[in-house]
């Protein structure tokens, strides 16, 4: 099934547009293309509607976000909406910061996103309004384990339900809901946190998924989600014993360079629930 | 011919100043290092004058262009002409805003580049003022065959001469046009689209060849694009069977930093009609 | 004793507040990944103070400086003061532009900063107030050797005690100093000087140090900076060949990722005068 949704994303080529941080946008727009989408980055609301009507994807990161970026963005999500294109919200360090929450909040009241992908942390304060963590990465506490892992895909998919779309939700398991079952998803490497942008390039090439499968949404996710991991695993067993994050950055973006549909299938761990 | 271009760079070490995209930033300024230039960035009204007084070259690149960036560009324009720096329009992507192309065609009223360098959609959107496409590559059917190769090279050389510039096109087959005689180029291999900024670090690349061959403008081009079509071969020809885009793109830049201007004199294929 | 300042970045995990240029901000942050610091940027007034204050450390670089990102750093600034935040000041292009110079000596003025980092032609700049180069690197005049080493070391412990800082300053040889003290390093390689954001990456390190050894400022600032030159030497024993600066900037990132406390410790070369 996931063979599918990867063929078809090398099939269409989506032309992505990302309005994204500065930190990992060179990452981003590289792993697109290794997948087999198209990267368009603009933020500036002068040709942002033009833009983003020529697209099939909007990928939304709030990042580094910026009172310029925030204007592009409920342009480019006006624009996306009224010509249904696939759309991702990846809420970057919303604990950290009300600003990005509320914009956040803004925009899915705003907006029907087709899918919202963050940390344990980042949702977490989606679905509570203001649990505090600081930083970009899940707060230690924020860790899915089997212990409690009942309770996280509990409260996960009354977020989904409570903006009618899908939530994938990146850690040691990784979810995917909507507002009634779960992807549970074993791929991926813990080592994925020690590089920059993991999170950022998994919401580009989930948003290149979702563009090229729009009749299948909550799977074609949910093998976004297996082929970042699994494109971490192999990128892993590539590594040299010298080699460290910032080799192991490329070998991730080459691994899904070289992923065919059929490896996609093979190496994919998930459990529907 | 070519070898004494490539060696000037490596001798004089212009300093260039790039306005460009924080897409491929760190890519340029590490292929303008690659080469033997100096790269500095800024795209801050306030202290543009002073930083392109200071330099040898301006690499202008409409990549994520906003309006503050777009006093910049102009500020930097005038202060690079009145030095008589060599300078270089990138439009990247001018097929998709009209913002960006309304920019380019002002700034090529306004200010005499020494080359434009883009994709044949760009280039054909400057020559016909409002061709659309759509995302930052060339359109499907914006392809430099045999066939058409007659055909694309008047358009190119028209436009040429419309400017008083250099016109350099990127793909399958490269051109360098001024207004009555056109290089066309070999080197390259296709993979280098599946790699982000292989054309804007194309432009910082010409920007020093010709900052450091000012006499030699029309040849110093065609040996800027040469060298870095031949990094791309030479490139390719170091990948392992796992490596993909990102580590492409490490293995150009490599590429470039051990070119000595004899490979590239031995490894440039061209034509001069 | 250099040994114990990684591991207590390797414990404590600080997190580091950019604000930086675009050119080398995914480096500087896969840099703090590597030495177990937790990166996070944004340079944008109305979410500076929350975020600042929810760090450990204020890593503040003036490259690509500009009027908002300006704002964002004073804001930055005072809040980071008052919770007694590391602060390390980097004035890349000071010697280019007087808009950098002046924010710098302002900076100064107002805050009271751990420590500032740089190269010659910068710390000169800011010694001398008006000493002007072009570019972002080091003016080829301004080369620490051995003939003029005391009286740049006696230069920049004047600076030192200006501002009651501690001042390094990165070159052939490296210099940390005090009002009175100074170490002199020579780890390090002089290809790092090819690579786009050495610099950038070593003054996101020593917030790191700084922040993670509060109370041993001046040897843990030597640290860092042994620390980098180190990488800088063992990511060179892992280039084949075929590899140049490209490759290198990821090999430095990698010998860091993998570098131990007892390495550091055997690794570091460096006299106290």
């Amino acid at each position: 099934m996931f063979q599918n949704y990867l063929e078809q994303v090398r099939a269409q080529s989506p032309i992505i547009h990302n309005i994204t941080n500065y930190v990992t946008i060179n990452d981003v727009a590289n792993m697109l293309l290794a997948c087999g989408a198209r990267p368009i980055m603009s933020d500036e609301p002068s040709d942002i509607q033009e833009i983003t009507a020529g697209c099939e994807g909007l990928n939304i990161n709030l990042g580094m976000l910026n009172q310029q970026k925030r204007k592009s963005i409920f342009l480019a999500c006006e624009t996306a909406q009224e010509f249904k294109h696939a759309m991702v919200l990846d809420p970057v360090g919303i604990g950290a910061s009300s600003f990005r929450r509320k914009t956040a909040e803004e925009l899915l009241d705003q907006f029907a996103f087709t899918a919202i992908r963050g940390n344990l942390s980042e949702i977490k304060t989606l679905y509570l309004g203001e649990w505090k963590n600081s930083g970009v990465d899940a707060d230690r506490s924020d860790v899915i384990l089997e212990e409690n892992l009942d309770q996280t895909i509990s409260m996960v998919q009354r977020l989904a339900k409570r903006y009618q779309t899908v939530v994938v939700v990146s850690g040691a398991l990784d979810l995917v809901c909507d507002g009634s079952r779960c992807f549970v998803i074993q791929n991926g490497r813990k080592e994925m946190n020690r590089i920059t942008g993991t999170g950022c390039q998994l919401s580009g090439l989930l948003t290149a998924f979702l563009a090229a499968n729009p009749k299948d949404i909550f799977p074609a996710a949910a093998a976004a989600v297996c082929a970042m991991g699994l494109a971490g695993e192999i990128g892993w067993s590539h590594m040299q014993i010298q080699d460290g994050n910032a080799t192991y950055r490329n070998r991730i973006i080459d691994a899904m360079y070289h992923m065919t549909g059929e490896q996609l299938e093979k190496g994919a761990i998930y459990e529907l629930r």
